[in-house]
């Protein structure tokens, strides 16, 4: 018997903590980039473990994402099909084009579902996008005829809202992105495991708000209790971008910074080696070699970076 | 002296026609698809032969569209060079996003250039595009602070206009799209050849509309002249698609029913293998195989049929 423990615990070893470690969220990145690239602009599918009822985390690009991952062979069926039948619902951060374009461009071949964001967003999809000057409203509410494929879900700040058709939840927290523009963060839960993705925002001192400081606040507990798993937030600029051209973003420098904010409510210890997600580096000036070497060249509290790639899966 | 002009005249049939006769436009598809991949949405790079100075007839997608054509060694530089430098103006046929989105997402990046359309157009623009809302505004009118990087250009319907920073003219016609809504063709000059572009449109008996005719109208006497040296027109749907369900669209069947009414004005003669490029394509449902096949079937005027590709060159 011992010699048998004595195999498995080496065995353990050698494949990893992480091996064995249960993971509750599957994500595929559908486009990771913060701009120009119509084919690979910021959306993430998420869904628990050992299911296929997704929503997706900001739309900018979907067809062209979900064909890279149906070929890297992380999702079944044809591009359409999976549009239809595995995303079962949209949280939009805000209302930029480069993270909803995707959902508009698709929705005449869409299925009838729910878009979540919080009012001040929604408000523009309405005004702007689902509107028969710039499109056709595919929406249930704004312009006449509403053609009701989609129901806004206006979810309030704080508040858990269950995704339908998913055995997810989500909670919404307003951001600042450029004041006083707004932007949200989601705080998606199924059963006791959590996952943070903030839409683009600038930091605290910069955009004069609390918002990050409420936001942290609020999940420092969840990730002291570990069941936060993973946090994905945006560096669009390097270091070298003037506080005053920040244009509600973030810098490494400035993602540090917050973290340490973050570090301060839950301890450092619990970030350390806490998966920290980098989104929407913004491509050109070599941005996307010069923002991964910043980050990792000052980490003070020890998280794990991960660049997303588009259809590369990550669980956590 | 003979027997040269014999080889010639043998070269000259080897080779072919065009291989002979001076062409005077290149045209470089950045995308061609009518919707869903954004990847792949109407653009059009247009300049005359020998000349870098093109203008975009509509900006679906750019970036990736340019990253394809500099891979094809069509263009030089990098896709940002390319943006920045060779692209000297936009023509928008009309404001739904799949014909547009590539712009607003390229903005940020974008050199200072204008905006060609006709005031229907360019008014959806200014209010839902280049909104505050929606993104910011780079162009130098509507919702203040303007940024200006953009100058509307109003075309007036039936009047040459000069494209700037280029040596083509323009002359834009209004076309319907499901009515009330409009869209745009635009005849591109430059000397004494011309192309001609059309936005998304329906037939005339279905529009309940002249905009058609009007336009073959103008363009007959330039087609039998043999000035008009392509004609670029969107076919979205097969023929099985429904009258009631076109949305401001064609069919082959529809697209050879209005060129028989330019051929009453032009003569059959100057209609045959007359290069016709066929737009818009919707993708799905397996139109992007019938559609061709069904315009080779039914072909009565023997116009030449081309299906364009991103980033493959057309010489016309």
């Amino acid at each position: 018997m011992k010699s048998i423990l004595t195999i498995v615990t080496f065995a353990a070893v050698l494949l990893g903590h992480t091996a064995f470690a249960q993971t509750a969220f599957k994500i595929i990145p559908l486009g990771v980039k913060g701009g120009i690239d119509e084919s690979n602009l910021s959306s993430y599918m998420i869904a628990p473990q050992g299911s296929n009822d997704y929503v997706c985390l900001d739309a900018g690009t979907l067809h062209y994402g979900i064909k890279k991952a149906i070929q890297a062979k992380l999702l079944r069926g044809t591009a359409d099909e999976v549009l239809k039948r595995n995303i079962k619902g949209y949280l939009v951060s805000h209302a930029h084009l480069d993270h909803l374009a995707g959902m508009i461009i698709n929705s005449p071949d869409d299925s009838t579902k729910n878009i979540y964001g919080l009012d001040y967003c929604l408000d523009v999809l309405k005004d702007k996008y689902f509107s028969w000057k710039s499109w056709a409203n595919f929406a249930d509410q704004g312009e006449k005829p509403a053609l009701g494929k989609y129901h806004y879900t206006v979810l309030t700040p704080g508040e858990e809202t269950p995704l339908q058709n998913t055995t997810m939840q989500v909670t919404a927290f307003p951001l600042s992105h450029g004041s006083p523009y707004q932007s949200t963060a989601f705080l998606v839960r199924y059963k006791e495991a959590y996952v943070l993705y903030l839409g683009d925002t600038g930091p605290d001192s910069v955009e004069h708000s609390d918002r990050m400081q409420q936001l942290w606040q609020h999940v420092a507990p969840l990730l002291k209790e570990k069941k936060l798993k993973a946090l994905f937030i945006e560096v669009s600029f390097t270091n070298e971008q003037p506080d005053k051209q920040l244009f509600g973003h973030l810098t490494p420098h400035w993602l540090m910074s917050e973290l340490q904010v973050l570090a301060s409510l839950s301890g450092t210890e619990a970030l350390k080696n806490f998966p920290v997600v980098i989104t929407h580096i913004k491509p050109g000036a070599n941005r996307e070699q010069l923002i991964p070497a910043q980050l990792k060249k000052y980490n003070p509290l020890q998280v794990k970076l991960i660049i997303p790639e588009q259809a590369k899966l990550l669980t956590f």
